[in-house]
């Protein structure tokens, strides 16, 4: 007894989120977002690609699964499934956010690892979850436990269909007509949402809209992120592909990709700008100028996705300025693995490889690697 | 009436709080911490200081403190008082933390208001929230929003203590042995919870310590922030001279007036960092490294006041240091104001002058401008 729990302790190191510039852990707790994406990374890695087809890496998968669904997931006070955000190095909640996020990477675990073993309960559970987000997402939110208040204005905030577009790919993926018929809605639901933020008679994509699409007031309203724009060009053109829409493609490409680009991309130091203003106000982000590692991830998955499906050259060349800013800037040549949070100059401003929101492994790798072919 | 309406308007437009470089409006959101402030320093000026005792100062205090009065106070769910974050430019609730911040600049407001106007139902008014503040903090939290959740370990943040003794120093200033004794122990509690802060043999104040003063494991409980221990420090040294307690004195100024400056000065670049981790890891927050405005405002008033009460040389030198620093950064020379946010090398990474949490104008100045003795 006291050896299996010592061994399952030394499974569950792998599944520590904080790690240092070195390698060393330096904070015991254990973000859901990021070991959500390990286990669906570890599990795509095996179920995809033969030179990671290896038992030690299902393994790992199954040790971060198994202490994911043990306590990731817990009974919120309305009676309805929450996942924590954090949870000690036992696997006690430390904090839940009021947001679907922890949930959407909880499904995506679960439902690359049901792939991987072809355990169907598991499957149903990812399943259950999704329900559970559409329902906050499309009928009503107040579980999710944010007062509602006169003043806060109901806003369509493009992470949301972002991440349910994500998960309906990813659970309708390869499983027939009837599944993706079913999720189908669901999709081109979410696809209308996102197209809400082209803004500015198509010169801007904005973070925050009404859910009638008009720009919203205030900084809220003014704010771009074109590294969540590219993410989302990239998931629209996955849609686009997967149902024949070339009218959708052509604005994944030209809104989506394109436009954050043009706006996004420093001048003068290089690398996407984390967030801007529209009307060229100071964000009130502190974190504004810098330049974090996963929107030049994106774009790289966006660009080269768009060049692929249509061969122009410039988007190769926008892929290759990206490729060039981000291969010199964010690998750590001494101790491997990726920083993941640079000045506005290119500066390492933050060394470990892996935080709070930040992943040691870099999960879009994985869909870089997919479309160059390796 | 539409007459008297655009005229109340016109009063509220004093209370924007988010304000640009040239000093234009750029949301109109109105932050509660920042209006309470607002109020506070108008009436404490005119209150206090011959050149500033004008009609014109009071009844913008007046109008910010109506407006806050009508406003910034909702009921919340669990039957108690809270106090919205931030407000529509009409006041409508937008946001209500699930901290007691926006509450206490509220009390400060309050209290300092009706000394200014002797509108006694005001004072009440104040000494209520005071009542609901204490009962949060010490008894029970709940209402404040939060679950409890079992890897929550209870928390001595250094900001709740902190508050609480400057709204102890608020509200018995000047009213006497009766009311300074009512307040005494919630005082000295309040003291008690803040040396716990000292910690690894003197050599550092730490962020976030266990309620019984030890250290708490992981990033958390080795966060330092040298300006909230600065802040500290002088809130010590006025509660020091109180009541004649000499150890106090030298427990503030030595650990929370010499320590923080030490660890706290960037030796590369000047300026004071926003966080660091005690044990040189690199925090996790992004804004680490930046130098904002309030940690020097504090170490200016924390280092004048320390001189003042002891003469000793090195601690107006460390004033001169700090003050060279601050007001070669941090003030606009083209539009009047200061920045609040700069990088870690001293350039203006945000260039509004009002955000969500910072105000036009510097809370702080006053207490300077007390300890100049202009």
């Amino acid at each position: 007894m006291e050896m299996a729990e010592i061994g399952e302790e030394f499974e569950d190191q792998r599944f520590f989120t904080c790690i240092g510039r070195d390698g060393k852990v330096f904070d015991e707790l254990k973000y859901v977002w990021l070991q959500g994406r390990q286990v669906w990374m570890y599990c795509r890695l095996y179920r995809t690609m033969d030179r990671f087809h290896k038992p030690e890496i299902l393994e790992a998968a199954k040790a971060g699964g198994t202490f994911l669904r043990k306590f990731a997931r817990i009974m919120g006070s309305g009676g309805q499934w929450k996942c924590a955000f954090c949870l000690t190095r036992e696997g006690k909640a430390v904090k839940i956010q009021r947001t679907i996020f922890s949930e959407c990477f909880y499904v995506m675990a679960m439902d690359e690892l049901s792939r991987a073993t072809g355990d169907t309960d598991m499957q149903l559970e990812a399943e259950q979850m999704m329900e559970q987000l559409i329902y906050w997402v499309q009928v009503d939110s107040s579980g999710l436990g944010r007062p509602h208040l006169p003043g806060d204005v109901p806003t369509n905030s493009m992470a949301v269909p972002m991440m349910l577009l994500c998960l309906v790919q990813q659970i309708t993926e390869g499983r027939g007509q009837k599944v993706a018929e079913k999720y189908r809605d669901l999709g081109n639901w979410c696809v209308q949402q996102i197209l809400q933020h082209v803004q500015r008679d198509g010169t801007a994509v904005l973070e925050n809209v009404s859910f009638d699409g008009t720009e919203l007031q205030g900084c809220q309203g003014r704010l771009q992120n074109p590294g969540h724009a590219l993410e989302a060009g990239w998931f629209l053109l996955q849609y686009s592909t997967q149902w024949g829409d070339k009218e959708l493609q052509k604005t994944a490409i030209s809104k989506f990709v394109e436009v954050p680009y043009q706006s996004g991309w420093d001048k003068e130091h290089g690398g996407l700008f984390y967030f801007l203003d529209v009307d060229g106000n100071c964000p009130t982000q502190l974190e504004w100028s810098m330049k974090l590692w996963w929107p030049h991830c994106e774009a790289l998955v966006a660009f080269l996705m768009a060049y692929q499906q249509t061969k122009k050259p410039e988007l190769l060349d926008m892929f290759s300025q990206v490729y060039e800013y981000t291969f010199n800037h964010f690998p750590d040549a001494e101790n491997g693995e990726w920083f993941g949070y640079l000045t506005q100059e290119g500066k390492v401003a933050l060394d470990f490889k892996g935080g709070p929101f930040k992943g040691k492994n870099t999960f879009r790798s994985i869909k870089l690697l997919d479309l160059m072919g390796c």
